[in-house]
């Protein structure tokens, strides 16, 4: 017995098929009984008529509840009143495994479907949710690796902050009281560049940041990349084909997750077709004031608030530069004609979905960096393995970080990021 | 001015290129200096002639140490004697970064090149190691993906223990006092596979344990599986799909990079073109008294000493399968023809390298599985979501957890799987 697909079977539409799943919605009379089985691929109905069974066997089809696994053979056609346009009429069935009184229903709340996080993976909405999540990794690999990248892993044990100690998960790691979770993979990734000049990663990241807004995540997937000899132009550049890239990718896989979603394309396609936004800082200070009526000080980090306004004057991607030194990591480039600024670089998303790469030209001045972590707090005794990128042979060069659950939350038009990710974790859920 | 790589150069092989890169040797005299310059993808001698130059630019070029970042524009030609057959003469060049003394040379020992791990990571032994590790990686996806598979996340904050208290790492986060670090994503896993079926993912997990043995790292990326419907012997097949996958693909791109390994090719093509050998476990203890002469307890679960001498019988990958139920996880199916065993298989790797895969056909009776938990001193109770997936439609399936970095140690033939992962951790190494 060859078992196909709900897809596959449909595509064949005819003659006799064999087919496996889980019960999706049931109904039926003493006569009959319609099931619509459902697998990874699609939905289909099946008729399974009293008629064709004996006593038992009948009951054994009116006890199913939802979410019960069973595999059907039967005749398939074409019925336009089926929920997906075919139906088999079951000529023989097994149930494989019963369920219980699936708890899961349309109206509950928030709370409560996450803490069933396990079983509502398995609503169309969540699975429509992995599947473009997984196109998008998918795209994100391709896009690097055909580009030259080599893909390349830093620890998730460090023993340094990179982007501020407010935000540090502390690891038992035995004995030792300075092992932390990686925030970003950054100082690790630097080293690396003088041996494989173009590198990436896609890797968990984690921030201990309290707030509770839908578009941060304790434990999240970072997208990271680091190129030697590259202009801040470069960096830019590349961040712009990356997200491009998922986007197609998206359009042409996923057409039927889009719709199960109901995202409008029309909201993503400008950033395939056409070039982002790109203005410094203090343009986008200029046009907050005059466009929004904002009154924003120069020098001042955006908050989700002028993002949000901002964003909503343009169709795509605004690529945002040359940020005031103070707002930025130490890590960051001075600009040359302008040193209050460095050159870093914030992708800001369409809709209000706010920052979902940050990225920079990395200083090359070793005396410079010290000051800055001086400043920072730090002990630059505990970066002397990151100075040393500076002491030997250093090059231009820089890269980025992309949240990669951001990026799903807007291809997807999603409410809240928990959504993008099959097991969230902020400061207040942790299970299952 | 177009830069080539080394690569692309000596491609073009004659006429004027420009080329960058660091200093990977250097000698001179006061007339001529050459310098053997080596970028990401190769290394190329480039001489520095005195009378083409002023007094002061020579200078320059002499006081070039090691790992020094210059570029380099002149005329390429085919020279027998060079290190890699071509010669630049230099017309131009611009030191891009100095070069302080670099500290690191062949003769020093293994604990000062981990100390210096950011610098030795530049060594062309490290460089290729990194670029066999970006294939392998590759190849993993190329082959889940090209087979149907999705890639799918299981969170790293996780509530629950799957392989034993023992090696459990605690993360601190905020005030909770039951949040560990994943050791593999199996119980969440197992949940998605009634949404998408066939699900895999590369993430890092992570082992307290003590052992300080040349295979054990405390973080390392683990290529994980989970298929619906699934037979033990498809959990199987797919994992002799993989590493065959792996083997062609780095053979296809990295000949040069098993060179600068020395790596004996004939060592790992048996086990893309042979099929790997199969047995049980009693069959494998029956081996081992009689091929062997060893004294071994059915019963007792393999050992490393057990696991070589097995390896040493054979030129591919073995599959052993069906152990006793005591030396398996809770989590493994108890054969149909032999209650005593479970569906479980261990992949061990030709030469000694030890278990590269564990998988397994998972029990779906949830009594045992509770009775089992409770065997283990656990509270079945912190298990009700991955009970769940045993109550609402269980259907067979099963998975495997592949050890990434020791499948590249083997690839490479490394000493010690420290050098397959870019930083590694081990209970004494959390630095850099």
């Amino acid at each position: 017995m060859k078992y196909l697909s709900i897809k596959e079977a449909m595509k064949k539409a005819t003659g006799k098929v064999s087919v496996r799943g889980w019960v999706y919605r049931e109904r039926g009379s003493n006569k009959v009984k319609f099931v619509v089985l459902r697998d990874a691929t699609d939905i289909i109905q099946c008729v399974i008529k009293k008629e064709k069974f004996s006593e038992d066997k009948f009951k054994e089809a009116d006890k199913l509840q939802i979410e019960a696994s069973l595999e059907v053979t039967g005749t398939i056609k074409e019925d336009k009143r089926a929920p997906s346009g075919f139906e088999i009429e079951v000529e023989e069935f097994t149930v494989v495994g019963m369920s219980d009184n699936f708890p899961l229903a349309a109206d509950q709340n928030r709370e409560f479907m996450d803490d069933n996080r396990h079983l509502s993976l398995r609503t169309r909405k969540m699975t429509a949710i992995l599947k473009i999540r997984s196109t998008v990794f998918g795209a994100l690999h391709e896009y690097f690796r055909s580009n030259g990248f080599y893909e390349y892993q830093s620890p998730i044990f460090q023993s340094v902050q990179c982007e501020g100690g407010s935000t540090l998960f502390r690891a038992e790691y035995f004995d030792k009281k300075d092992v932390f979770l990686a925030q970003t993979w950054q100082l690790y990734a630097e080293p690396a560049i003088f041996a494989l000049e173009k590198i990436y990663t896609m890797a968990p990241s984690f921030r201990a940041e309290k707030s509770k807004t839908s578009r941060h995540l304790t434990e999240y997937w970072h997208c990271e990349m680091e190129v030697a000899w590259s202009t801040f132009k470069d960096i830019q550049d590349v961040g712009e084909g990356a997200i491009k890239h998922v986007i197609k990718k998206v359009l042409e896989v996923n057409q039927e997750e889009l719709k199960i979603l109901e995202r409008d394309i029309k909201k993503i396609e400008p950033s395939l077709k056409k070039p982002f936004a790109r203005m410094t800082y203090t343009e986008a200070i200029k046009l907050l004031k005059e466009k929004c009526k904002m009154d924003i000080e120069w020098g001042k980090d955006l908050r989700t608030i002028e993002e949000d306004k901002l964003s909503a004057l343009f169709d795509t991607f605004i690529i945002c530069t040359n940020y005031p030194k103070e707002v930025k990591a130490f890590y960051m480039m001075e600009a040359p004609d302008d040193s209050r600024t460095v050159q870093g670089c914030d992708f800001i998303a369409p809709e209000g979905y706010g920052e979902i790469i940050g990225g920079s030209q990395r200083e090359h001045d070793i005396e410079k960096l010290k000051r800055r972590l001086v400043e920072m707090g730090e002990n630059p005794g505990n970066y002397t393995f990151y100075l040393d990128t500076r002491k030997y042979g250093s090059v231009p060069h820089g890269g980025y970080g992309l949240g990669v659950e951001r990026l799903i939350s807007w291809v997807c038009g999603l409410d809240n990021i928990k959504d993008a990710i099959p097991f969230p974790r902020t400061p207040m859920r942790y299970k299952p």
